[in-house]
């Protein structure tokens, strides 16, 4: 019944090894159906090599699954709280890519430092705060999202400004307006990383100007946007 | 009526990802034909993988399309202002590669270090100074041309004796004699960046000797050149 | 007779170039029959392109050849040690794989800094003491063993709950229930350890929380795992 | 006349970009024939994926060009320096590996810190003193040559017990019984450049133990050897 979905969300789960942000099976993308109130998600577990259409699991907004004979990533309730904040968004990508997990293990905000970030990310990546020992014994995965959500509220910024996250001692999630797109945003983040440990080993001090940020990101995603072909 | 100028464009920009200096559309490739003041360049926002030499477009140095259907880069406006200052280049590379970025976010020159540097750069590598706020609201890309020149002026350098650039807070530009040759500049100060960050991580006040500067530029770019097969 | 043993000895030590963790030859995997108590563990100093099934060495637990005609890797008396005292591993890899070897050289143990560590690794991955001159100089390999062996009892951890050890100033040891899983232990900790060195970059003293790391660990390996298939 | 020869250097030529040691054309293999006291070497300037056995220059141990139509590498009198005052090896590679090479840039002698480097190199690999102006401006390329053998002199240690070195400000040379084993020797002073950066970003003091530094290099090259088949 949600066989295109399926097929949507195996492919973009199968970008993460070819963009080289997964080891093993320490990754998974999902879509929300937001008629019909279901997500296609990962199974857990599951070798991205031996994946098929009908290994991808349907769950509802309740975490029941709908279609499919496998559990879901362990990281769906993560993704539902989400989906059920971010009401724009239609993609979520959770990974352990090297460089931004090191900013997560870190427990530091990844810093604009550049046009790179400006062009997808609109300020500081955030690092959420630590979870309690309470919210990491009880529904540890839901608590997860309502700690991203909770950062969000008081920093006062939006999922579409800001399509990404860093969980502290953990790893990033990114997100997007489908599948594909958070699978793109995640590899930014990934880049952005990289370039921004990089950058700190040089100069500790250093920000992007703020012109500089605003310029770059309305150019990309502003009303008068003027970057690519419309 | 370009067709091999915009062929030898679609070629040049198709050696962005082979080299590994680009993370998706994050770069561009032009070259100038001198007696007819035309520029080809890569299409904004287009993918490389599905590139014809039909989407190269062709610009005139005032930013006019004179051939091509789809918008010419966004950075256009910082190629022509390249082009008309400095006369001597035929071929200009902007990308986002990660070790170049990595100074130019940091917001420092690029320091000569060794004979890998000294091959094809005579000295430092300039960052730029930072745009005014203003400089950035009103015809950027223009703008970032132009403080690349007056960087050049201000420290009496040449376009041929520094194949190459960083924008403060954003990312190199490099350039040659002609698209091949700036790809190649771009190469070499990705990989003269990535160098100069370890070295720095060893050693933060060594800077290579005068002597040694003069000797390997000079063996490759002197009247009494004797490398390669002339 | 050990036909089977040694393809899988075969496939498992064909992975460590696949996955990144040898140059040359500098890696060995090994499996242990624990019924027959023999070893089936790669030669010394051969190819990884050029080996077959029939170049697999089987030993027996005091180090004498019981079919193949090569010699047996020179760190067969270190397997022997760590499969003689640790009863629950089938497994055994050797590498000098860059990141965990750059965390030996140092001496230093992997901290525990996020949860990607604690899916496998229950805690900081120990680095041995240094060997004396006397332990160097007769029975290198045997008293290598010995030396990662009393690291676990000092420290009253289990090889199940940290397959892995880093040797002072010399390269990883991982393990596993049989050699793939002992291979994938040895890719997870090289990864672990490039994050770690990244980490270390940006915060010399955060830990990850004692709370993450049990949730990580145990819901994959508790009683009552959640993770996966069943 | 020199054909074998000429295919022997070709292929160890072709290594080089095999093994990422090379970007572009920096870098360049020779092997001697101690009978016929010629060396046979890489033409200067020429791209690996063009070259043939033919296009390997044969040249005398005065540097006069026996056979070919190609001028050698420019840093031809170097290998001959070495080839004079080394008798012991038979090959010799040149590159810009970036790990070695940042080791060069810092003016540092890469530090003994593991049994990676002791598997191979007795020793601290040394960087060469820095030239003098006049060694720079007359015969470069041979003064590079007697800089690394005044090194060794002065240190009193064999090129067979190191067999590499850096050039300060410059870049590695690695040598080997012949053209084969120096790309070997250069794959592995690569690697360990790498370690020992990470290492020193953890750890600025310490060094590897004396006795496993012994242990390690003698076990594969003492009389005694007892690593690979025989």
């Amino acid at each position: 019944m949600y066989q295109s979905l399926k097929e949507r969300v195996l492919d973009a789960n199968l970008q993460l090894p070819q963009y080289g942000l997964v080891t093993f099976t320490w990754g998974n993308v999902s879509e929300i159906d937001r008629e019909k109130n279901v997500i296609a998600i990962k199974p857990s577990g599951v070798s991205y090599k031996d994946m098929t259409a009908d290994d991808i699991v349907i769950v509802d907004l309740d975490g029941n699954r709908v279609e499919g004979q496998l559990n879901p990533s362990s990281d769906t309730a993560t993704h539902i709280e989400l989906y059920k904040a971010f009401l724009d968004i239609g993609g979520i990508v959770h990974t352990h890519s090297r460089n931004a997990t090191i900013w997560a293990q870190a427990g530091m905000d990844i810093p604009a430092l550049g046009t790179t970030h400006a062009d997808y990310f609109y300020g500081d990546i955030p690092c959420t705060r630590m979870l309690t020992a309470e919210e990491i014994e009880t529904e540890y995965e839901k608590n997860t999202g309502i700690v991203i959500i909770e950062e969000f509220q008081k920093r006062a910024i939006t999922a579409t400004a800001l399509p990404g996250v860093i969980i502290s001692g953990h790893a990033p999630f990114a997100w997007g307006k489908n599948a594909f797109d958070a699978v793109h945003n995640a590899v930014v983040l990934e880049e952005i990383s990289a370039m921004a440990i990089g950058t700190r080993s040089l100069n500790q001090d250093i920000r992007v100007q703020k012109e500089l940020l605003d310029k770059h990101y309305l150019r990309k995603h502003g009303k008068n946007a003027y970057y690519g072909q419309k």
